[in-house]
């Protein structure tokens, strides 16, 4: 915005506009927004905002975003103890919960390995996984990084890990996705498909 | 997100999602990249969001946003104050500021006439801009809105309400884009371009 804007205005519309994938334009429009709203919502807004960066933590068992100090599902008694699900991210855990066909616990890495970016083993939740399991209880780890390089890599990683302690490392069905039309699939996802492929 | 997340998230994610042309999904990993920003950053944009609600109001002279008595266009000594620009919001504003080429002053209306939607004219700024005009220094008003329905309606109504002061009310020139492509035009402004027509 231009300097004859309200300078209250240009900063919000300059804080919107440092969020991913909000460009100056709608971070302008934003911030007319938030003046047409009543004052009551804009104040909830800015409590929810600093509430969500301070109230959250992550769980001490799963690493998963939580506001207490072990999450609802790590909590929850009819949860199958035996399995754990390892995975990128929190939003990893929400597409599983999605399916309502999982009933083991989770583990949030909060990244994926990625050297050139810095990101090294230490900088992952590795350690607080391998803790998990050496308690004894766990006795399948599902690998379900993102079926890229680095998720790849990170699974790997994670699995020559865990193998010396006797566990079975499992890693997503990777094929074509249900609903999906054959044609537009990559040779990749293709080849794999048929290399998995199983008894009618 | 599903009620096993973290309460504080769920809630910035809805706040997220409340704003104009945010969906879920976007609201959610808006309120993830909140969770990696640091505290302060936060907190400054809660301030911001804060600030721009309750510092922000209208001008005194011509509405539009400030954060003063009288904004820095209606206060600049080096404007030409016998012309108003009549616009729709403070974006149009922004707009005109743009070109560089505009040095009089404006009058912002927050809204256009839109009967249907309960947007009569006691709900705009039309009796500021009357008083405006009535204190004698104003030799023309430009109706600035947008080419519309309810912009040309609000800029009729206006011009009728002007007219009788003995001021010259005029309207934005409409024809083709510049840089535009004829074959792309469609008729009504390829009519207003025709009906237009300057000399060379």
């Amino acid at each position: 915005m231009a300097d004859h804007n309200a300078l209250p205005l240009v900063i919000l519309a300059e804080k919107f506009a440092s969020l991913p994938g909000i460009g100056m334009k709608s971070a302008q429009r934003l911030a007319y927004h938030v003046m047409s709203m009543d004052t009551d919502s804009v104040k909830e807004f800015a409590q929810a905002l600093v509430d969500a960066k301070t109230k959250v933590k992550s769980c001490k068992c799963c690493q998963n975003l939580t506001e207490r100090e072990i999450c609802p599902i790590c909590s929850d008694s009819e949860r199958d103890r035996s399995v754990i699900c390892v995975v990128e991210g929190p939003k990893d855990v929400t597409a599983f919960e999605r399916t309502r066909e999982y009933n083991g616990l989770y583990h949030v890495l909060h990244g994926l390995l990625s050297p050139m970016d810095g990101v090294t083993p230490d900088k992952l939740r590795i350690r607080e996984l391998l803790a998990r399991v050496g308690k004894g209880d766990v006795s399948e780890v599902i690998m379900a990084t993102n079926p890229t390089v680095e998720g790849d890599a990170t699974a790997l990683y994670i699995a020559n890990l865990l193998k010396p302690l006797g566990i079975t490392v499992t890693r997503l069905a990777f094929g074509l996705p249900v609903g999906g039309i054959l044609e537009y699939a990559d040779e990749v996802t293709l080849f794999k498909a048929l290399e998995n492929r199983n008894n009618m």
